[in-house]
């Protein structure tokens, strides 16, 4: 099949193979896989057409942007038979309204392009996260990050697509209007996102734009527990409302580990002080609220500081705030295997979720390290449990996969999510069909179906 | 079949026929059908039993919430064949988390005692429309409201839905966790937000509330035309950010209509010092903002006022404001025969749709009154063309309908939608066929029979 495939596909957009294919055939998770060929289209017609060629051949197309994700669902499988699309060719700004605060653009555009472009204009797409997806990627992933409470994620502001079809003619439902209310139908636009890469591809996006922040304080908190944390959040809440951005926690072992690694960052707090942190932010588009905010930022934590709380607290320093928090994904991985978990949960859960994962973890695996941080504000953990390679010949992939397995049970148990933000891919394919009801299963794969009867566009098969 | 069908239903869920059908067979716009029976289940458990004697005997199951909507897609057809299931007793709080800011209730919960249950906690469903529906009727429309341009659509709250799927077993898709991430597959919970009561039966929904406002500021202003109207909603967003809730434009006319319908509404500004008028409304959950708001609302309408953009302006008395704004719909189709439109677009496409349609209707049809209003700050717009009694004559039906239908041709000329909020139902199915692309119908025609293929619940089919 490969030959013929390839030479029909040449003859309608810009392929490579071979040894050219190396570059896209591994991600920022090292992933491997090997494609057949990429595809380098620089159009919809391009997208369109090579389609048709695969939908006639039975190739599955790999759409791919620039390989952040972390779950594996953009390079091709080891197989040798699918074929990688890549958007790095498409990446143009097709429209821009400031009045409309809203933005068109090819599904290639980094987000970090889309965010210059937006700044120049005094707006930004308020997704923030330490990587640098392409647009397509963040809508395959309906990615999250660190200001959720605040934006809400990707689908939030998302206000048409375009997609083109795994069918044999390639057809394209152009839903692209930079529309905030449409309801004439089902939404079908919702389906590609957090789409994971299938149902179709996406070829272009409208996406509504936020005003830049004007007012802003970041707040460095040291919190007796982790409970103390917990019952802060609604404080915060009371005394910001909506404005309140972010509340990102993080223990003490984590902070003592970027320390460790990163021994020129200066911390605000001392992390022996305290078993867990947080960093709080509020912020508005709003100009002038500074000075109000900073005076209910102290009022706020002298009335958690009275009753024990809060343990100590440093105000002011956005930026180096967040390179601490930026800073730990890395920090914790040193010298060890990392087991990484993305999870969430209703907030009242998450404390018991911890409280419990930890016991379990210092009862049955005490040479384990464990990482705990993430988005408080909107029920979201990242834990990472870190095998110090000193015992990593204790923790062969087989007993690798059931720890993960029963860290997994334990998120469920607490009415979890096992992938908050990251999306499903290969990595996760496993705990999907182990997780999820065998209902939402039938019913997703029903409209896989529907929608790709042939498989042609994506790595997750749901059923 | 009808028979057989409510012998075997009435067995599994209370059952109503005959002169007892009658409250369940109009709605608020008087959309009048004829149900074979009224199911009034009050457990998810029956509603399962009745779509499993419904999948068997080929009926056609029409949910029913508190009758106000606006496309009549909540009453059974004139067939006498379908059965209608009224939420009524399906209205019960079914948890509740403060520190998650969440609930989750029954389909048949109302929006007020939503609303009253969760103001009690100083919390809010912040979708804010004059009517009272269901929280199903909120999920089926995908409702917006007066204030979407600060807390979104429905979808933007929904955290998770339970559905009895419209096959033989009237499977569950148990999706009720109040997460605010969850990206684990497709999300199928999207399918069934706007899904006109389609596709399956929401039983139950997880919602996000948010904090009660604590800072408002209310303004009220006459602009020299739709062009500086339009003009002024950036600066005032500039000068709020997202603090901005709510941009809601009424010409002049609309409001002369409200004067002389309720002549005991006290007027903050005449109705003819200014071709438009807009309610620009400014709120927060952080406290103690309500100084600032006021001295910056002055100063941003004083800079308007400047360049002649703003004619006039009063401030403060919010409800006084609300009560003009909430009164426009009813004040407009007194004596005369309404046609109404929902219709929304980019935010700069608004004014050169208006006066596209507005010049076009003065010389076509310049007997007709026209009224225009609506959450411009969203892109959304009220019309309503309204038919005087005295030349009703000259507007028979099918003129009617080709009048809407010219409209609407416009309303798609200027790239916005035909229903932004209202949904689809019986009454604008017809123009479903006729606006919305081959493509899209196709998709959801497929998505439809991937889930529903014997066509067990719902009024709209998307073919």
């Amino acid at each position: 099949m490969s030959a013929a495939f390839f030479e029909e596909a040449r003859a309608v957009v810009p392929m490579v193979t071979g040894e050219a294919c190396a570059p896209y055939e591994s991600d920022i998770l090292e992933m491997r896989g090997k494609a057949a060929a990429v595809a380098l289209p620089s159009s919809r017609e391009e997208v369109q057409r090579l389609v048709q060629v695969a939908y006639r051949h039975r190739v599955t197309l790999v759409p791919q942007g620039n390989r952040t994700g972390l779950v594996g669902g953009a390079v091709a499988d080891a197989s040798g038979r699918q074929c990688t699309v890549s958007f790095s060719r498409m990446s143009r700004v097709r429209a821009f309204s400031a009045v409309n605060r809203s933005i068109t653009v090819e599904s290639g555009l980094r987000l970090s392009e889309l965010n210059r472009f937006a700044e120049e204009r005094d707006l930004h797409f308020p997704i923030d996260i330490g990587a640098d997806p392409t647009v397509g990627g963040l809508l395959a992933t309906n990615a999250g990050g660190s200001r959720l409470l605040k934006y809400g994620d990707v689908r939030r502001n998302v206000l048409g697509l375009e997609v083109v079809l795994p069918d044999a003619a390639g057809t394209v439902l152009d839903m692209a209007r930079p529309l905030r209310k449409n309801n004439t139908g089902l939404d079908l636009k919702q389906l590609f996102v957090g789409g994971n890469g299938t149902l179709g591809i996406v070829t272009a996006a409208s996406l509504a734009l936020a005003r830049v922040e004007k007012s802003r304080l970041s707040m460095f908190a040291a919190f007796r527990d982790y409970e103390s944390a917990a019952e802060a959040l609604p404080e915060f809440e009371s005394a910001f409302g909506e404005l309140l951005g972010s509340f990102e926690i993080m223990a003490a072992d984590a902070l003592r580990a970027v320390l460790e690694a990163f021994p020129a960052l200066s911390m605000p707090l001392s992390p022996t002080c305290a078993p867990c942190f947080a960093l709080i932010e509020v912020a508005s588009a709003m100009p002038g609220l500074g000075a109000m905010f900073e005076q209910r930022g102290l009022e706020t934590l002298q009335a958690l500081s009275a009753d024990g709380r809060v343990v100590d607290a440093a105000l002011g320093a956005a930026d180096r705030f967040w390179r601490i928090r930026d800073s730990l994904p890395l920090a914790a991985v040193r010298e060890a295997v990392p087991l990484t978990f993305d999870v969430s949960f209703s907030r009242d859960a998450l404390v018991p979720f911890l409280r419990d994962l930890g016991g379990w973890l210092d009862r049955t695996h005490p040479r384990l390290r464990r990482y705990e941080f993430g988005h408080f504000g909107d029920g979201g953990c990242h834990v990472i449990v870190a095998i110090p390679h000193a015992c990593a010949a204790d923790y062969p992939s087989m007993r690798q996969i059931a720890l993960r397995s029963a860290i997994y049970e334990r998120v469920m148990a607490h009415g979890g999510s096992f992938s908050a933000e990251h999306g499903l891919g290969p990595i996760n394919m496993a705990y999907y069909r182990k997780l999820t009801s065998p209902s939402e299963r039938a019913t997703s794969a029903a409209v896989q179906t529907a929608l790709d009867p042939q498989h042609v566009v994506g790595r997750c098969r749901y059923f």
